[in-house]
């Protein structure tokens, strides 16, 4: 990285100096100890320029860090606004005040659960719930609207059952399988999630790691905290990943990006169908306003707050009008196998295999996007059908992604028909939480989990999995009980059992 | 207005004379600061005589005016009874009661949330639950018996999810449409709802102003706290209204309301039709008593108390013997479209096609009327295949109204086949708890998550929305489970996640 | 009645003589000043001896007064064992202990809710819950093994939805109809009850008075506390009581009984075919227990203790080898119209037409007999179409009862085909909480809803209630959910509300 | 048995002696007062070495004792290493910590209700749960991954509702029946569970005493604490047994434990097949993990723990290459009738009669394997169709086990066609709470409430059970909720009863 730009600096930038600059007229900040004029740069900031101002004339590097990769203000910022080193002993030290908040989190992290004590990828949520940061959690742990299909995900995996085959020969169990061409130790990738260094100032190089160590593929996202070169030169030799991509409105950049993935060895190319715009995440929205203002006066309807919290802070580059019309246009600039990120039904699925796609992913994005969408799951189930029925199985690889925790719900997915699902926040959760050893000990249970299942549903080899080793009648329903009878349920007396001999019975009571 | 009826009067009445009349042989009243002699008008109350009773002889402004529109006296008193001003500064002042519930309330509004913090829809009514009286909210919030066709009101849209196309162009997305020939901006109307002085002071008229701001339709309700003409007034050139219409048993006020809202230039006739007699509201009715009575003695069985709520006391003079006899005298002096408000099965949008009229809502009166009486978009998801396999969908425009929170709400009931919906309670809680500025934001909210959502499932314009986009398979389900086996659930030892280190782990019992 | 078998006495028994009495060799007890030898009696007393020896030489007037009628020990007790009048005032007072729970009861009692709070039929339940002794409640409110159906009972009713027609004319509205060819003011009846004196002092009689006041049938309880001429005494000239019979396994018992019934001017005879045994009801059986040994030691397991709650004491005559073979029988002695109740399959009633018998009650013995028996709602949905099929719908009048709270479920019942409901627990928990008036307004508040919710769904007679009034389809639908994830139950975050602008938020607080 | 390997030894070893050998080079334990050379042993270990570690040169006796069989040393350690008899006397008692969990069990133990207060078998549960060890309840409760089959196993049967018939004489009823050609007085047996000692001392032969005094059939599990002769040798003459087998990687061993139950007199041969691998039961593993480490510091990500509860600890033996092939060997060693247990589907029940076996048990392990398995009576409901179909019906016995609990289940079963069913941890919670007693007692009330649901469907003999007296339609409906919609449940008011008179509601604050 070069952020030498103003190299022939004699003498460093004094703190004094850059905090005369503390206005929207004359705005410096720092980070990473150098300072950069941004005062024209405030209007174009895809988070609104109210955020940085809060930092005009000091140092913001560490509210910058993790959702800025290394190279922003290189690639983002002119040259002649970076001002050069500060003398970072002469910047005044702003008293932090004390956030009983972070105070209580900060006692939690040292009472932490040691990482044995993890059994399943929902138990490194339950840690790292309890240990992030409140903003980094709401931006990991948010999904649209009323997150219904955040949790439909998820649930989802519980309307499909199990049909287990016995007195099959499972001594030996061979989790292995191909994606893209590519072979790999188990049926699931890490999939592409944003601002990595929000859960662990590492970022998504530890995620590579992990992967590596287990030889499964990880696809790099576009919106990572660190930067794609530093994700890259993180792999080992013959590691596989693969780049997500959002599509940008100028699409040089587009196609710089995709040429420089292949060019560094990238070996599928999966584009983001389902993000038009982000969706809002009220969670991080609500996260993000109770930091900055949660007592400030209101300013009356008129003036309508737009920050709606990093999702939205990140995306402005995004192309609304991407359409089936660019998809020639990406075969023309790579040969990368080009996969459709966000499929939501059979119609497109049969339509990207006529664009002559390689692969989709059928996914409602983490429930992060347009709520009441279903989950990739139940499209899986409709979805495969139909392609068997044109004979159109073997033109196209399908995964999906979304609320995958346990190695059951892969195998469910693998017998409906997916090639590999993705596995995003939980992997986040255990980096989070654990950092490298997190990521490691979530994929090893994963694994073990996945030896077993397969073990009791009576298949020793990936292959073997198919749709009459499961149920899945009930997945396409999608009810709501009756709103209950709530003056009928309070005159109810619920039974109890027997009654310890000494009069106070306290268990009886907690149990109410 | 003109309340001046005694202008003759040369000295004004004193506190003292007002007060000597205090029983139902002599009942004066003051409202306005202006005294009434109700003595003969007390059976006729459609409130019946009691609450009147309770302020005989005494100012009963308050009480008053939020549910009686300003011209109610000169309607229904006689002349003769307006007994000219009194002299105020003689009246005596009672001395209320500390109310400890009020106290608490007070104190709520003055640490309510500042309007930015409301993100959706149901955010108002979490506020206006909080700082609204007691009885303005149990009259707001109430249905019918048990409420479970309130509820199901909105879950119905749960069961209702998306089939989102994916790379369609979305950059410019166009949310408006045209109901009953009027173009608007948003595919939602404004509907009638009762009392919206007991929100707020100002009343309808700040739904008027918000619904000319973002260039929707308001339907203006029978039961207004402000009057017809205020409502009317507080419009702009050019801005459409509706009036919805409670037919009086007399028709030549009937056909006097109705003339005048043509006159004044009201575009839709909505015909309420499920109101032969209003609904048991027992939310409302119980808050009433508890105000008037919770300590009496008991009087018996026999001289049973039907003072009801604010429902009853304004509905008298609705005419349950309205029938389709009647729609042709309705087309007979009106050449407003008709709309009937309040249908709730096929046969009856058939019939509606049959008789001519331009329009239905399916509606269930906002859970207030039939306990059990399913959602307008149940109906809806019936009503548009019948009328596509007669030929019929393009004889009439289809409305529901009912439960929608959210822009996929009116986007589901779209893509079945509504050309708009109608938005009740959401804009009276924005009113209620912030006024104009909330209705602002309220509207702005929705018309924000409508953008999101068309983008979301590819759409540009209202009227590409259509049934492909959904799946309501589960809609006309409506199951409850099992009664749950109460001794069997407490039995089970739930599963529970890692441990913390120290000894004293509160977060988990916090969350038992 | 007459309990003066030895009239000719002229000393009346002391205290201190039947205090000697006191053992299983010789057991003497006061019942209502007189005292009676029951040593002999021991081994056959339905209820087990234990219960007796408790009170052998004292007076046991409070226990024995609830559970049997007045002419119990005429009937049950050789006129030998009638020892004579008893000194009252030489028996010796026993000091209750005070009872904690009794207390909080009494101190609950005094600040009841006055009735007209009582605003629907659980209210009263409410009420009754709160104020009535333990065991009363707990025999009146137990239902069979967990309590299944007697909760599905009522939920039943919730899985069917109203299709309400509009425009019709509903000015008057005819609640009225004919059950057995008696003209009754509302389709519904007072269903037979066991034990009416443990809710209320006068026991059944008191319905009985209620049902005239309302021009309803009433039908006596063979195990009602009161005698059955008591309550037939209570009804004036033209009231029509129908007779519920538990048969005899002494078939002479039983023509006696329905004998005289018909004598007397019963208009309906009710053969319980669904209690071969009574049901286990355990919470009955847990009461009971905790009155009487709650501290005492095991006595191990094979003593086991057989005293099963109320139901068990007062039902061991009922014959179990009842079958169809003894309906001809039945038709032999008795010119009233015969009705079975308890039927619960749809070949039952098909054989019921066969039998020639003129009714059927669809019930499952409000949920007290056999657990996950469905409602009687739900066979009524699958008898009435199979009666149509065969041309026997007007060959039988079909009854249900179970679970009716709502007029809307009684016009549920009617549009799916049944002659009338029958009511039985909401009355005897209005009489518990208070008396006659209690019973008066839950039957006004019965017939109020029954007017509006026929208004509302737009009918005016009873007669044209019919099946395309209602949507069914959910109704034999027996679902639990898939259990729940409790994990990941745990790591989800609930979306929350605006926040207060104060730090500390009681009510969001409370509501957690 | 014969522990006497060193019977020339003179003088007793010392506890110093012993204490000396305390490390993994040389490790000696002390087990029922003699000492044992473990060291050659510990790699061998299928606990793992580090368990036995703990124990080195001390005293292991507690925890050996109710993992492991009596025969278990002499079986699996050489002779050599038998080092004689130790002077206890000489042996330091290590002085416990005090336990607080455990002094709060203490305490409940000395409180827990009679036996006589518990009215079904959940009541045993209760109580079990409250008194028993926590690693005890911990192995016996625990389910695999989330435990939603274990859960759903209880749960299918309240999908499956009765059909009763009337007017049947039932006044003799007949709950007997044959299985596999035995007699047995009720259609359950106990069922094969591993580790009875845990719950109570005397381990599986209370059960034993148990089924002989109701002449059910016991089936003996191959992971007993009790060694197999011992619970054969507690059956009384002609009391039949069964042997559960869990089939050893050495067919040697196998073969020798088949015919010596078979010369022992065992009648069946129940072959478990859906146990390639122990299922992970993360309950147990978490409870197992607290006890030995809670308070350590992590070892990283690269040195995961596998010790997994006692579940893996004792069946590293089991072969995962057991297949159809093996079916032939099996029928070659043995005359008795073999049956597959933990059959999961259609299929393999076809496959099972034309392999020739006499029986299958559909089962799931009672959710102990593979979590969202269906559970057996779900597969039975397919099952016994297909086979009618084929004509098969008669050719094999299908029994089922899991989540039995109420007499009513094992109805349901037989009425949809299972020859009998199996009851397991009811049993043993009866066991572990009240020994023997409860084990009777437990029968016991299956048996009353056997009898009570046979008369109340109308049935008097097993034979008569069938599937018309079942209405199963919604057996295979495994649906989740949508996911609840937060905000709009916090914003409802839910309905409330009537106030009472006082400011101060006690109950109705309770309530909420």
């Amino acid at each position: 990285m070069n952020r030498d730009s103003n190299d022939t600096q004699k003498v460093k930038l004094t703190g004094e100096q850059v905090a005369e600059h503390n206005s929207k007229d004359s705005c410096w900040v720092i980070v990473h100890g150098r300072a950069y004029d941004v005062t024209e740069f405030l209007p174009e900031h895809p988070g609104g320029p109210k955020i940085i101002l809060k930092y005009a004339g000091k140092d913001a590097t560490e509210e910058f860090e993790p959702i800025h990769p290394p190279d922003t203000l290189d690639k983002y910022l002119d040259k002649k606004y970076h001002l050069g080193e500060v003398d970072m002993k002469t910047v005044e030290q702003e008293e932090k005040e004390v956030d009983p908040d972070e105070e209580e989190r900060q006692k939690r992290v040292e009472t932490m659960p040691i990482l044995e004590q993890c059994y399943n990828l929902m138990d490194f949520e339950h840690v790292a719930r309890r240990v992030m940061k409140k903003t980094a959690w709401a931006y990991y742990s948010s999904g649209a609207d009323d997150e219904i299909t955040m949790r439909e995900n998820h649930a989802a995996f519980h309307k499909i059952w199990f049909r287990p085959r016995i007195l099959v020969d499972v001594e030996n169990i061979d989790t292995s399988t191909t994606m893209l061409g590519t072979k790999t130790d188990m049926p699931f990738y890490v999939t592409a999630t944003a601002l990595g260094k929000l859960g662990n100032p590492e970022g998504e190089v530890l995620l590579t790691r992990g992967a590596r160590k287990h030889n499964v593929i990880q696809m790099i996202p576009t919106l990572a905290s660190c930067s794609f070169d530093e994700i890259v030169d993180a792999a080992e030799d013959g590691q596989v990943q693969w780049l997500q991509l959002y599509v940008n409105k100028d699409r040089e950049v587009t196609k710089r990006i995709v040429q420089h993935a292949e060019k560094r060895g990238c070996k599928g190319l999966f584009i983001t169908v389902d993000a038009p715009q982000l969706g809002r995440r009220e969670k991080d929205m609500r996260t993000k306003f109770q930091d900055v203002g949660s007592n400030v006066q209101s300013s009356g309807g008129n003036d309508v707050d737009r920050s709606q919290g990093a999702a939205r802070a990140i995306s402005s580059f995004i192309d609304p009008s991407l359409s089936w019309k660019d998809i020639p246009w990406f075969q023309s600039i790579t040969k990368m196998p080009i996969i459709l990120k966000g499929v939501q039904r059979v119609e497109d699925v049969i339509k990207a295999v006529e664009a002559g796609v390689q692969g989709v992913v059928l996914s409602n994005h983490g429930g992060r996007q347009l709520d009441t969408a279903p989950s990739g799951v139940e499209v899986l189930a409709q979805v495969m059908p139909a392609l068997r029925e044109r004979g159109m199985q073997d033109k196209i690889e399908v995964f999906i992604d979304g609320g995958i925790r346990r190695a059951s719900d892969i195998v469910k997915a693998l017998c409906l028909g997916a090639t590999g699902v993705g596995i995003g926040r939980p992997f986040l959760y255990a980096m989070s939480a654990y950092g490298l050893p997190g990521v490691d000990r979530a994929m090893q249970l994963l694994k073990d989990e996945m030896e077993m299942n397969m073990r009791l549903i009576g298949v020793a080899k990936v292959s073997e999995l198919n749709p009459t080793l499961v149920d899945a009648r009930s997945l396409h329903l999608h009810t709501t009980t009756v709103p209950e009878d709530t003056l009928g349920r309070r005159v109810y007396d619920p039974l109890v059992g027997p009654k310890e001999k000494a009069a106070a019975n306290y268990s009886e009571k907690a149990k109410l």
